[in-house]
């Protein structure tokens, strides 16, 4: 089976480094070159265009977001030279609605679209411990699970509509971030009552909230560590967003969303754009008059 | 070391036994008398009247509410009975104010108040698996020390102030709540797009989501097990409006507690009463059209 | 007919002024003697203590908060003075609750209560120009209707329970929030877009929004005059905050009351309490990023 | 000057009807050609194609939404065959981003674009009471002027940069949102309090609220009065949605709006999209628990 990647930023590296270390003859291809060097030099195959990808047997993709996505697919004119039979999997977050619409563009061309997209941070993707949601037809899964299990320590697979896989993968970004909001008022909370922010995120995470989300997310709150962003507050809001408008299209009202949104504008609006998504918690606190 | 326990509820109950069969001298007191019998037959002291609790080192109590604390404190004179050098600790949740107003009533008779909630629901109780929140003078809480240890897995001490122990309590709460209707919202809309909520629930809390508390209340949202209530939609709505209290007295927003408590509110007025606070997530299968 | 008015505040003051010029025989009292000078040298006589008041056939009051009149009327034991037939009618505005339990704590010892909170501001009362809510048993509201007519310029009555005209004022405040608020959204938006504030407020006032509330607030708003204060942002909370607490006895969710009640208390918590209310608006601004 | 009238729908078709009165010189077009066949009996030319409007002076669009313009302008390629000179007023309710892309995509063909929607419901249209927001080059509005005056009662202009028209409109659409909510909540609560809400209503316009919208809106809701639309639940949701779009453009939370449009989403969800949007108070009234 030969494989291409393309989208080698802070996560499709790594992950594309895993399929090569196994053995997979990898073609690799990213808009600017020179993030494929180090690929390239440990033996992965370097694509000239992005179309020079399609004799793969399996297509990967793991970029920024829907527009660079459509831009391969259709202007980049990929979708129109993969073979019959090829495999496109996109393992970045998409919309629900371009999950659809890249269902039936495929269909129609007779390739065959799946979505894996992956939870973790870019170390939990250079030591394969991604947790990957797949959806797609089920032979096409099949296939693919070797490398899912090359990337990942463990795939959850949702039937045979890979914008199912869309839906769960944003559903869990929102919960995400309702984590660090409700820690992030909790916490403005209690430090205005005059309790050490660390001292009360040790007991949370050593009791009921014993989960790796509120050691990650309390840890940093804890410290006001918002800067360097590991996850832009950009690019949350973009996800909040996908999420919200998955859920008008199923016209689910999702408050919760609807708030934190909000929020991260006004974050956004307030000078935090080179921070982590965590900084929400910094704006409950400057809420709270705790940053005057 | 003579106790006194005030408070023989499905909390209080698991939580005096486990005194008794520790080999604890224990007095004890419910406002019906018939929530005794099991204690005494047992080997507790009746109290005939809530004044007869006093000659005892330690009172405990373990009470619905603050009302029924103020009870007993005031109307009841406990307050002015208890011998000096007596302690009084407090171990269901009650507002900051009402931890401020008897540290200071205590003091200035010569009796010493602490605070010392607790997390886990009666099973946990009658396992002595609780959390231990507590806060007061360290001699006070040296002393209780053993106590804590008999009753509970594990105590966290948050300083002097009792009211703080008050906070940590409200401001968990307010954090559970936040858990049970995020995920409301999220299985209201996977579940609206076709996603089974079970399978849902299981790749969250085997991955990020692996904390006990998203195991419990996924568990019963994905059953849509509301009834009968573990801890009823009005204590809920009781808690969020103490945490409420106590972030308007400290200047401080909470913008998902108050989304939340409308949605209590929304919820009790449609019927919701009998029910487990966890049908927050019920009212967003309702809002999501899932209910009709 | 003989009158008695508590509470010489910058809207008591002139209410009492008006009644006086009238011709009622009127007796005043107000925690600050000083505040009573005026009137006394334009005729009223002053009673030396708040229980002499009492002879009055009606007393009026007109006090800050809840706490004051509770002051008044048990602490000060005004409620026992009363004679028999007496009337009690309370015109500033207070909570639903204390209006039910002077309801009934004026019937078990023969006197009247009533409740008629008025909406205008100080020039408004001066101006004899104040809408008068009132509620309470019919042959006491006859009985008051020529002192209405003296204060205001058009009374509405709302049955014979009380507590139905404090509910219809806090009610009303709720509604001018709203109006503060939304405006205050909107014009943050069309201003960051380039539109200028005093032709945006124009357009509406001339449009569709031409009521006096719109021009009033839309005025200050674009002029961003929040100071001196009119009515204080920490008195907007209080009102909220009754506000939402009648609902909940009602068990009606008032979700843009709670949203408000956030913004107002991250605006005292960054250093508005000395501003309007109005300054809601400026708080919109700040999180739109139009004040760094 | 030739004018051309696109979209005859239950505005555009009296605001047509009024220039052919005026002695307009009119070619008219609508999707289902009937909607034209009372303009043409009355003197209007008919176009056969959309691009037969090309020749006039001045093209007027009327349309439904940014699709249905959309697909005028670019699939139908008006926007081609436009002669230079040509002036393009889009009278509708569109997004901020497509008056952007217009006013590009008309200045780079030597044709002029100018948006100028209008405030009122199909009875003003009728009685040529409408309310004109116009924004676009200044010689390009000067020579509409007198088309606006047939049309409307007054216009208002907010510069040349079409774009600004868009973003009064929709903030204006918000506004008067706002005013149904919060008369939906407030008329809840007083309601379930035991007020009359035709009388709460009248009390709130003859005072503080006297303006025109809260009479319409406040009497449909005293009634219940929600179905047949005047205008439906889902274009509500429409538009709130354009302005939560165009507020994220800017970075502008709008949390009424945010708060707005998820009710709107659980009124759909529950059956109400054949409801009129005053209908969102029928939702607080459910939410209250007055329909069960």
């Amino acid at each position: 089976m030969t494989v291409a990647f393309i989208g080698l930023g802070n996560m499709g590296k790594p992950m594309a480094a895993n399929l090569l270390k196994a053995g997979i003859d990898l073609t690799v291809w990213n808009r600017s070159a020179a993030a494929a060097d180090d690929l390239t030099a440990a033996g992965a195959r370097r694509a000239a265009h992005v179309v020079d990808t399609a004799p793969a047997d399996v297509v990967i993709t793991m970029v920024a977001d829907d527009g660079a996505l459509e831009n391969i697919m259709w202007d980049g004119r990929l979708l129109d030279v993969l073979p019959r039979g090829a495999i496109h999997v996109s393992m970045s977050t998409i919309s629900v609605a371009l999950a659809e619409k890249l269902t039936a563009a495929h269909a129609s061309r007779g390739s065959t679209f799946a979505a894996a997209p992956v939870f973790g941070r870019p170390e939990a993707a250079a030591a394969a411990r991604l947790f990957v949601v797949a959806a797609g037809p089920a032979a096409a899964l099949d296939r693919c699970q070797p490398l899912f299990d090359i990337m990942g320590q463990r795939t959850f697979r949702f039937g045979e509509r890979p914008s199912a896989a869309s839906l769960v993968k944003l559903s869990g970004n929102f919960l995400i971030a309702c984590v660090i909001e409700s820690l992030g008022e909790a916490i403005a909370l209690t430090r205005k009552g005059g309790i050490d922010p660390h001292q009360y995120v040790d007991f949370l995470t050593s009791t009921l909230f014993a989960a790796p989300i509120y050691k990650t997310y309390g840890g940093l709150i804890a410290d006001e560590r918002y800067r360097p962003a590991g996850f832009r507050m950009s690019l949350g809001l973009k996800d909040v967003t996908l999420a919200l408008d998955a859920a008008r299209a199923e016209t689910v009202p999702l408050p919760v969303a609807s708030l934190i949104r909000d929020h991260m504008l006004s974050a956004l609006a307030q000078g935090y754009d080179d921070a982590d998504w965590t900084a929400l918690a910094d704006l409950a606190a400057r809420n709270a008059g705790l940053k005057r």
